[in-house]
């Protein structure tokens, strides 16, 4: 094999990467053709959009920050199963705007806050857990997770998928928090090895929940091998 | 990254590991929110569960094995796109039970007998096949393969996926066998490489089918480059 | 572990491999109860068919090559979500014949075109672009991807998706092509991390297409940390 020689010219599309194997790029005006494959609405132009190898919630959590912050709307979150053969998800999500400056600004807010977002997420070789809160809700995790916006939020995942269903137990017997959605291989997945659920209720039930999810999701998954890591800086401590 | 440093406390729910990247758990009293997004049945109050990184017919026999040793049911199969980035699945089987105490059984059982599972797996860098027979079905195989309770029944795996089609081809013309069950990376599996196909007939009929299909599968295989070695001790010899 | 010791019989079956860990097989009297598992026309006793770990698109343009110089029908392409940890597809192809010298011969031609067609596939760590073109589509490429037999088409991945996405914005502006399929990780993938379109219009059009949209996916995924490196020799320079 032989790397590639093409000239590579100044892409203007180019917003910048971030952890994950994460790209982010805008359009300033989507082509009309694809526009229409990708059934978006006619009054958006604009999109600013980002893709990443690994990371599924890491990244709508941060998107989920953007929107608050732009004139902008979280059209469209795929997950394709990858983690570059983890157990997990890629995510790829775009925002839709009339301006364009509008749009890579989401971008560039997205791609600034995943790295915290992996805080919270730690991996070994057997699998991987994670949690993730915010106190307010916004589009992008309505979008997602069917979250309320203005609520405080919660999501919990854990893989291989039974560390996952250990996790929402003990999350919820913890605190009074509400299950919103719950997704396993055969359902609400890409196929991933993953039992992933999202709550909600009050900020202190469920920061409480996450935290008793974190302990005994750590646990397991320690007794499996390694100890798994954060991939940043842990804050739910 | 750092490694977490949380207090890793006793987690009562876990039963232990097995090879595969397996871990085994229990939950006593499944709480009421999940067990309705679960679908289970009211009358389980208690569940053992297990995941997989790598391996979906070897834990469904092994499930096998411990359903019909324990008053529990197999209530849920279900198949990551998985194998760590190999070309198969992982596994999520749950037993449900009205006493905790046969759910942790049927847990115990399915672990001790997965390394057993993996002696008919070989495994190259290039793909892998699979042969897994018993004399007598029980419910696991029923649940995950539709197979006939009390029959012998047998499954066939090759992948990348075209090394599956030739082992079942070579399968069902050796002996007297009916299939199944038949998937591919388009139908019934995960979107795994796989062609998989379950038969059953005679005792004898389908261990002659298995060995048949084992020695094409070998031979195809062994062709894409390295040997492929068994994950324990083969049996189906 | 241990390596098998079972002999390795020579397999009749067996027509050769190529570059994406793709193996090719064929079958002269495909097994009555598979050919009805497997929806075949009755009219057709033999199979050749292939199956890859690395390659989906590769694949289906070489088999397109097959279809055009052998009396077979393409009557089954299924993708799986594979590429052994990284972020796409491996395929499985059946060419189907009255005679198994046919069959034989499509899957010849197939895997001796394969190698080429990783020309235009670069890939790095983070991710993967290709470029497929052909001056006259077939039946395998109709299959597949909707192609108007006899026309020029072309084909554009990028992954993650959202490469893709910004190729397939390029692709389309550049010249005057008609986009003919459109698939993104949640539809027409196999939850693989990829976008991927085809486009059809004149030849120098569809070239002229696919040019823009390899500069451009070669240049945002080298911003991703290496140079994609081709498959084997580029040519579509």
């Amino acid at each position: 094999s032989k790397e590639s020689s093409a000239p590579h010219r100044h892409v203007t599309e180019f917003v910048g990467t971030a952890m994950g194997d994460t790209v982010g790029l805008v359009i300033a005006n989507l082509d009309p053709q694809l526009h229409e494959y990708m059934k978006l609405d006619k009054k958006y132009r604009s999109i600013g959009f980002l893709s990443a190898r690994t990371g599924g919630a890491p990244h709508v959590m941060a998107a989920d920050e953007a929107v608050k912050a732009t004139n902008t709307e979280v059209v469209s979150i795929e997950m394709a199963r990858d983690t570059k053969g983890g157990a997990g998800h890629g995510a790829t999500i775009i925002f839709a705007a009339e301006d364009v400056s509008d749009a890579r600004r989401a971008v560039e807010i997205t791609l600034e806050a995943v790295e915290k977002n992996f805080g919270n997420v730690y991996s070994s070789d057997a699998g991987h857990i994670e949690l993730h809160y915010t106190a307010r809700a916004s589009m992008a995790l309505e979008k997602g997770f069917n979250a309320l916006v203005g609520k405080s939020f919660g999501i919990i995942v854990g893989a291989p998928a039974a560390i996952g269903l250990v996790m929402a137990d003990t999350a919820v017997k913890t605190a009074n928090v509400d299950v919103v959605t719950y997704a396993s291989p055969n359902n609400g997945t890409a196929r991933s090895n993953e039992i992933i659920i999202s709550i909600t209720g009050d900020s202190g039930a469920v920061k409480q929940s996450l935290l008793a999810a974190q302990e005994v999701g750590l646990s397991v998954l320690s007794s499996m091998g390694e100890i798994p890591k954060s991939g940043s800086t842990p804050t739910l401590i």
